[in-house]
């Protein structure tokens, strides 16, 4: 036997022949997420985890015969934080699906395989909402939203994925099972563990439970509609609206993705406008009527060509459908890279200006959405797969626009992770002293380097 | 010179005679905080700095010279996290009181000196809200607040210190100076830093700058007061109005010490009552009426025997301020020590009961009061300090509350931090693996063990 089936072996004989796979038809689809990054390598095997203990087991076998451990969620993270590395397992948790709701706690404890939207749905049951909302929701696992510290459209009112975690479970990199923090709003015992854990993106431990805080459910929310001929006057009205309210949703889309989602969707937007907002406002009663007023006067008075307001639920959901169709929809039209770069509020004009600017240089369409309320935003940058030139140009704008980003005070990623793809400008951000603090900690928690070697550092 | 004198003379050759107090007269008063630990050490000096780089020379020199520090802010802690060491450093950042708001992002940038009550302040004057509120509010500051997770009133319903906190300047053991998050409400670049350092009691590093994540001002509130004969009808209410919706402020106080702030503040508080809930709805417009009626019928079901509802927020305000002059108002009977357990809203019964078992069969009154709706009490255990065997049982009390709240699946500190009172019953309530892990978290951060000794660990 050759040493690759003696360790297979030896896996399926520590871990049991139910969960692992190796038949490379199957572990094919598990080298890359929805990064979809050229160099994943080819995993050893794919181990299907069914319980914390099946976790607890790969561990401890990894540690045993030193193999890195790749944790993968629903595999649709954008940064490639899931990469298979050759020879390593890829370890995937989306058949640990449980959800246990308290409504007097307003807690849900869940496995990290159950998808975003399942969530939302099992707290709906109980009048009870789960905010954070990824465009992906319905196909990304909350392990993955855990572990990427996720966003979405909500956050600019609700909040990140961090704000809703009170507890997790962590099976650490020699098998040890840690339960950090519990169903209560408030606790100072000890280090903030259950916080550093969240947005590690594998690289501290595997999250196997999470307990999440819920609100009661999200009032009906009224939607403003509001396209502009120039793109300032968007951006000029984002401020405005958000210096004098907070809205449910502020989302941004710019002419190139609004007629890629026009060309898909058929819904009848200007094709005309530069820019697009979408926002939202969701306070009870009378108070929605007025700040959906504001904020529709706001795009007025900053230029707005055309400015309409819903309160029909389905008519405003069908926008922001749209804006969450934007990726797919551009993307037909060419091969993505996809950046997720944020900076504070005042600084969003330079960086779409700039953004448009570093397109042009390099002969690239660049195809800007945003979360727009909280600054963070996501330049899609499309290429021809079969053009070597353009693809490369394509790679050169993907680096200069978290420069950009950089440069302004922001962040190379506001909600989807450094993953593999952005850790080669992480330094730039954070500088040096935060990587050594940062290296220090992984050290600490898994000296030998297995869990999910090359994302982040 | 004695090796103490040669101590003294190279720590202020290091960092500046300006800043370096010797008097013993001086010097006594930041022995302790206001936990009062008996067995606070004798400080080699007391620093006052007053900048970051200040900071930074005094931990280059500690680290040099092997010389422990304990980070001080205010000095209004509870758990004696700011207990001065024998031959130690106390660092007291007091005089770092600098704030910066931007009303675009909605942030400031505070130096850690400011008290909670600045910061709200500053805040107001761009119509923004800083929500976390101790009832220490006005004499606590920000720096202490982040360092120990702080909570307060308004947190059932507005979350926590580490909530608000985007980013922070931290000097480590070393000296370095780390700029960690920022202005941005998403940030998924790396380690959840920023989230570490909250809640952490100076352990791994000493906070110099913080940045708050500032929302809209708070619209008035209207309150609404219950009195009860039995302590269980006050608990239910508490269950059934949180099932419903989400207060503002849910209060709880018991006869004991709603008796001992009647003694001081004559407010015509019902003596007879065994327990008084006073909670708040800040919703906007006619919804705050709603949950106002919601929350007065909830009490009435239960079995209130007096329910009193009001609009005027300077008699709201009469109410919450009656509640936070509980523990100095208590503290007039005898000496004190000062719980501030937690438990899932469910537990909440039972561990009052619980305390008052405690209370008898150990001889000493213990009066509770309550962040009723998020579950953190905060038990207060009266003694005469004159009386050596009275003392003793008070102890004996304050550690059976503690493991009473841990069998109940709560927290023995909800937002207090842990400091050196409670350390000895962190391991039951985490557990050694969770132990283990603070250590090699502490260990990669601080190796030579110099910041605040003998706290959290």
């Amino acid at each position: 036997m050759s040493i690759i089936d003696d360790l297979v072996t030896s896996l399926t004989d520590a871990v049991g022949a139910a969960i692992v796979v190796t038949d490379p038809d199957i572990t094919a689809g598990y080298r890359q997420d929805w990064a979809r990054d050229p160099n994943a390598g080819t995993p050893l095997a794919v181990v299907r985890a069914t319980s914390t203990a099946d976790v607890r087991a790969v561990m401890l076998w990894a540690t045993e015969h030193s193999v890195p451990v790749v944790p993968r969620g629903a595999g649709s993270g954008l940064s490639g934080g899931a990469t298979a590395v050759d020879g390593g397992i890829v370890l995937t948790t989306e058949a640990m699906r449980a959800v246990t709701v308290d409504p007097v706690t307003r807690t849900a404890v869940v496995q990290p395989g159950l998808l975003n939207v399942e969530v939302k749905a099992a707290a709906a049951e109980h009048g009870l909402w789960y905010p954070p909302d990824p465009s992906s929701f319905e196909m990304c696992s909350i392990g993955g939203n855990a572990a990427t510290n996720a966003g979405g459209l909500c956050c600019v009112k609700y909040g990140v994925t961090t704000d809703y975690i009170l507890g997790l479970e962590v099976v650490l990199a020699d098998g040890t099972v840690v339960n950090l923090g519990g169903p209560r709003l408030k606790d100072s015992a000890g280090l903030s563990l259950t916080k550093l854990f969240v947005g590690s993106e594998g690289v501290l431990g595997i999250i196997t439970e999470v307990t999440l805080r819920l609100i009661p459910a999200q009032p009906p929310a009224s939607t403003v509609v509001a396209t502009f001929t120039r793109l300032s006057d968007a951006t000029d009205a984002i401020l405005a609206i958000t210096r004098s309210l907070r809205p449910a949703m502020l989302e941004f889309m710019d002419s190139t993705s609004i007629n890629a989602v026009e060309d898909a969707m058929k819904m009848g937007l200007d094709r005309t406008a530069a820019a697009m907002l979408i926002a939202r406002s969701d306070s009870p009663g009378a108070h929605r009527t007025e700040e959906t007023e504001t904020m529709a006067a706001a795009c007025t008075a900053a230029g707005a060509d055309e400015v309409f307001v819903t309160d029909d639920p389905d008519e405003g959901e069908a926008f922001a459908a749209a804006r969450r169709f934007a990726i797919p929809a551009v993307e037909r039209t060419g091969s993505l890279l996809l950046e997720d770069v944020g900076v504070p509020l005042p600084a969003l004009a330079d960086l779409v200006q700039g953004i448009a600017k570093i397109a042009d240089a390099r002969g690239v369409v660049v195809a800007v959405i945003a979360h727009a309320g909280d600054g963070n935003t996501h330049p899609l940058i499309v290429f021809d797969p079969e053009d070597a030139d353009m693809e490369e140009r394509a790679h050169q704008a993907f680096g200069e626009i978290m420069t950009l980003a950089i440069s302004l005070g922001g962040t190379i990623t506001g909600e989807h992770g450094v993953g593999r793809l952005k850790k080669a400008w992480l330094p730039d951000q954070v500088g040096e002293d935060v990587m050594e603090l940062t290296r220090r900690i992984k050290h600490a928690l898994d000296p030998a380097g297995i869990l999910n070697p090359g994302a982040v550092l």
